[in-house]
């Protein structure tokens, strides 16, 4: 459920913003990530499988449903790519 | 090298696309991605301190030089973000 991952991830924003564009120089933009992936990247955070010094313990308090809503919240945002000339 | 890496990137345009939007359900957008972390996750899939099918036999042939046109071509894309309503 979006609307329930947009309130979740107010604990995200500090390093990947609301709108998923990273805010840290070593922290990815997530904004429309395809769900998949983001869901593949936050299970392995939370099972060890990926490690990262913030995520490992981030991902640690996660619940199956808070991953569901945060990946329907930031693979919902709509995002575009423009490539220098 | 910007240049350089757009050339390079053809190798990963099938599932990052050339303009960084990802092309598959698996893998993710790498448009615009802050250099520091795109640098890292190139590093951590070719030293194996990150593990990924694909990932883990593309980056065991790059180079530091590919890996730093790369992360200039990919980086340097711009990227905004909408998110829903």
């Amino acid at each position: 459920d979006a609307a329930a991952g947009k309130d979740k991830a107010q604990a995200c924003a500090a390093c990947h913003g609301l709108d998923g564009l990273s805010q840290m120089p070593n922290a990815p933009h997530i904004a429309g990530q395809p769900e998949i992936y983001l869901k593949a990247q936050l299970e392995a955070f939370r099972s060890g499988a990926r490690v990262n010094e913030m995520m490992s313990v981030v991902a640690k308090g996660l619940t199956d449903e808070d991953i569901d809503d945060l990946v329907a919240w930031y693979s919902a945002i709509e995002v575009t790519a423009k490539p220098p000339e």
